[in-house]
């Protein structure tokens, strides 16, 4: 009789969980067995910011599966609470702790899947220690970070790091009425996620919620009373705080792996093939201890997701059971939901696109995401990058109160087949009113860098015009929207002069002929529209602000347009 | 001095409009005139159930753009009230009457575009004049709609067509306060947009919401009292109603083209070449009066949508003014609201697909677009049609309370760009808790054909249960879901069994070994992993119930699932 086959899993998460269900129902005779360190399993991770919110009130609601039912359904043994201490590739063999006997013992192996996940990175800075600081990983940690700010004196709470955990945990933090402010060492939040026009953009709306950032600050120390914090000092000021978020990046646990021998990759993570096997053949990992081909530009990238881990998790199963499927690997795609806005990002971005050596064209258009008739039509600001050589799309971004991830999951499709920005222009999307505009904000990037790639036109960023303005540069920055409009919120500026769109056709005569003229409305199309009536009727420097006032970072005279 | 050009636009709906604007931009110097039989240009057509419905309050919301801002902001010459008669090719001259004035006219062109549009269909039957009956193509039509429901006596209403239109009309009227029934000719809803599955559990949630179906069921008559309607006369039977709507669907508006001599398609389509050029090098025609290329078939189909008709328009605008562009196709991409449902279908119909000749593979699968533990959430079914042979993706549909529509997008891109099966399982769309589930339904649906493919697992469609069930066949319909779960909503039959799934490893030995055995469960995830438990045991004809009770169309007792 052949003998059983021995699967063991190393991590409870989402990839291990997942190999380990699927490899049952590939294979119903194997033995299989999972090892984790924690009490509980197959939890949802990436709902913890929304139970520190408040907004998933259950506890129990993030729990998938637990080691009974996993028992009983999969017949998987689950052993939590128990740590690994060290892998024996020659012997097949694991070393483990049962932590709450404080036994160690052994387990064998055939195929051994590593899924220990990634962990957050914690500074070796002074007051590191102190009561009050936390970082968010586990359920734990959730409970604990609930704990921290109900016992919060001052009600104030600094958030280290803004990246996608540090943006979530804002949110929730405000939503329990606490003063939050973030530190970033870089000039943007979300830096290794968006660029500066869309991050910008997500960081004014922070603002307006309330948010304080301190970016390109770095954290240095940090300071407390009784034990506990009560001031997180930059390398620019002391901020107050009696709790402390430490969201600063998360690095692959990749720990067991080294010590056994596998190869590392150079972010720390462990190196696997495209089937997702180690340099050790009978082991296999997955989930946020490894990186992933980015299929754009070919290069290895570490961004752990909860999404790919789970994929993972299915290749590994068949992998492990006789099988041979591949991970193909990732687009880097990435959304977040901050307060009333919806970001994304897939593919390059534009500072990705540039150093990868991509001869780029962008385009930034904000619109509406269903017409502006239809009830709870909201605004959406997306960025389009694309390779000017070979017209293909390689990334884009977007934000905004309207549906921006539908757009950013077709760019998913899109990027990962290499669509270009001709197909774009044409790809028959679902209409109708209640979902979107007849020409979606996608079509319209598209025939915008269309336009731009057949020297029809010239756009400027909003940032470039604002950098100009504050030099003194000399040009028209011509703005056509309305009076009305005009009067309620305007770019101050010596060089802005109104002329609404309408009146353009006789009155352009009160225009210079000889000077640069920068064309500006609330979203751009009018500018657009007045740059073609302006270039028709002889102006040579002519050009458009993209995505103009809608798209104005800096303050404006009067309210807000988004 | 070159003479300017001279360009002439019959038809101000969407294609018309688009044109005139984007040649305008291309060419500053053109003469450009656009010529229209209603007195209103450029509004929304598509937005006229919603103002029917009183969802858009504004009638003037559905207004872009009138004659005067054309002109101010264009130049374009918008001639209103306008009836083309017709075109002479060989003196390039369109003869037109100006309705208020009843005066005839001609107008020259170099290059002419035909964009008439469609009309709606109005059969020849008796008392098909009485007043009530109306169509719904023009503003005026909502007008006289919502003129008519006022004055409505009974207020029921008939709606003849379950089309697109006559779906956003069914909500419209009930929205007013009317009790509406649908009479269809074939035997389903939506016949030319969804396969059976779909479109029964549309037609589920539309009867309760108190629509009536009258499914195959041809209208033959109207009978009237004092010159208005008040039954709908049926093949089988006679239905109140004093307003009644005709939505049975729309032929294109190619009179003037044909009697000018102008290749016409077998649909009665304008034939255009792919620079959307008729027969006619001078004379081009877009909008609902053509039909397309569909991109999986190669094929010509007549699928009328806003959003073609604009990109059309973009086209024909590059094309007369010197450019050269092409309109590739479409893919056959359609979406509705109905009440609190959300349908959409892209691609080939599985019905579609067997009459063009594929082997093709479905799945279809209910789960919820975000996490369950996600304020929000909410259920959608979505079915995927997959060519065996060659793994792509030929088209895709879905309905359900959730966010169907995003999926829908995501499969335009996928299947324009020949996206595999293989590919759309690993494909890297957007994750966290507030935007979808770490495997997205799209997921599920793309590994589920992988294993059909492959062999894994056999899958059974609901509706093909009901029929055996009703024939008394003798097969074993196993229940895995939890007895609480059955005891409030189960189907009643002698071949029905419960056994909850995590008892299935120790009671296993209650199934009869030499029966077949259909598993079904709520959404079918539990049922496909009891499959596996079934036959890992050595059973050997064991299924499962796709989509189980969530995509069950008949009635069971207890309460609905969805």
């Amino acid at each position: 009789m052949e003998k059983k086959k021995n699967i063991l899993i190393i991590g409870g998460g989402a990839c291990g969980p997942k190999t380990a269900a699927r490899a049952r129902r590939l294979d119903s005779t194997a033995q299989i067995t999972m090892v984790q360190d924690e009490l509980l399993i197959s939890y949802a991770a990436c709902g913890l910011p929304y139970y520190v919110s408040g907004a998933v009130a259950s506890r129990n609601s993030l729990l998938v599966r637990n080691a009974a039912a996993f028992k009983k359904i999969s017949n998987v043994d689950v052993l939590v609470g128990t740590r690994v201490n060290s892998i024996d590739r020659a012997l097949h063999k694991v070393n483990v702790t049962s932590l709450a006997e404080e036994k160690q013992y052994t387990l064998d192996y055939d195929k051994l899947v590593i899924a220990t996940g990634a962990n957050p990175v914690v500074p070796p800075i002074k007051g590191i220690d102190l009561q009050g600081i936390h970082i968010l990983k586990r359920i734990p940690d959730a409970d604990e970070i609930i704990n921290l700010l109900s016992g919060s004196v001052n009600k104030k709470a600094v958030i280290v790091g803004a990246g996608l955990i540090g943006m979530e945990m804002a949110e929730a933090l405000v939503a329990r009425g606490i003063e939050v402010t973030i530190v970033e060492a870089l000039e943007r939040i979300l830096p290794a996620v968006l660029d500066a026009e869309i991050a910008d953009l997500l960081a004014n709306h922070m603002k307006s919620k309330g948010v304080t950032l301190k970016l390109g600050q770095k954290i240095v120390a940090f300071e407390g009373e009784g034990g506990r914090v009560r001031r997180s000092i930059t390398d620019k000021e002391s901020i107050e705080g009696d709790v402390v978020i430490l969201s600063i990046g998360v690095r692959p646990d990749s720990k067991l792996a080294r010590e056994a021998g596998l190869d590392i990759g150079t972010q720390g993570d462990i190196l696997v093939n495209e089937y997702l096997q180690t340099s050790d053949p009978d082991i296999y990992a997955g989930g946020d201890c490894v990186a992933n081909i980015n299929l754009v530009t070919g290069q290895k990238t570490f961004v752990p997701m909860g999404s790919t881990a789970n994929k993972h998790g299915h290749v590994i199963a068949a992998n492990i059971t006789g099988g041979k499927e591949k991970f193909p690997g990732v687009i880097g795609t990435a959304c977040v939901k901050v307060f009333d806005f919806n970001t994304g990002r897939v593919g390059l971005s534009e500072k990705q696109a540039r150093d990868a050596g991509y001869e780029v064209v962008t385009a930034m258009i904000p619109g509406p995401d269903k017409p502006d008739y239809y009830p709870g039509s909201k605004e959406i600001i997306l960025k389009l990058i694309v390779d000017a050589k070979t017209r293909r799309i390689l990334g884009g971004q977007g934000t905004g109160p309207g549906d921006v991830i539908k757009r950013i999951d077709v760019l998913a499709a899109s990027i990962t087949m290499g669509m270009t920005v001709d197909i774009l222009s044409d790809l028959d999307l679902a209409y109708a009113p209640p979902y979107n505009t007849a020409l979606d904000v996608l079509h319209h990037l598209a025939n915008l860098v269309r336009n731009k790639l057949a020297g029809r036109t010239t756009g400027v960023k909003p940032a470039d015009v604002k950098d100009r303005l504050d030099k003194k540069e000399d040009f028209v920055l011509l703005d056509v929207r309305s009076r009305p409009e005009w009067e309620a919120t305007r770019i101050e500026a010596p060089q802005a002069l109104l002329l609404p769109q309408p009146k353009l056709p006789e009155e352009m005569d009160k225009l210079p002929r000889d000077k640069e003229i920068v064309v500006m409305c609330r979203r751009g199309g009018r500018a657009y529209q007045a740059c073609c009536t302006l270039k028709g009727a002889g102006f040579k420097d002519v050009k458009f602000m993209e995505g103009s006032l809608t798209c104005w970072c800096d303050d404006v005279c009067g309210r807000p347009v988004l």
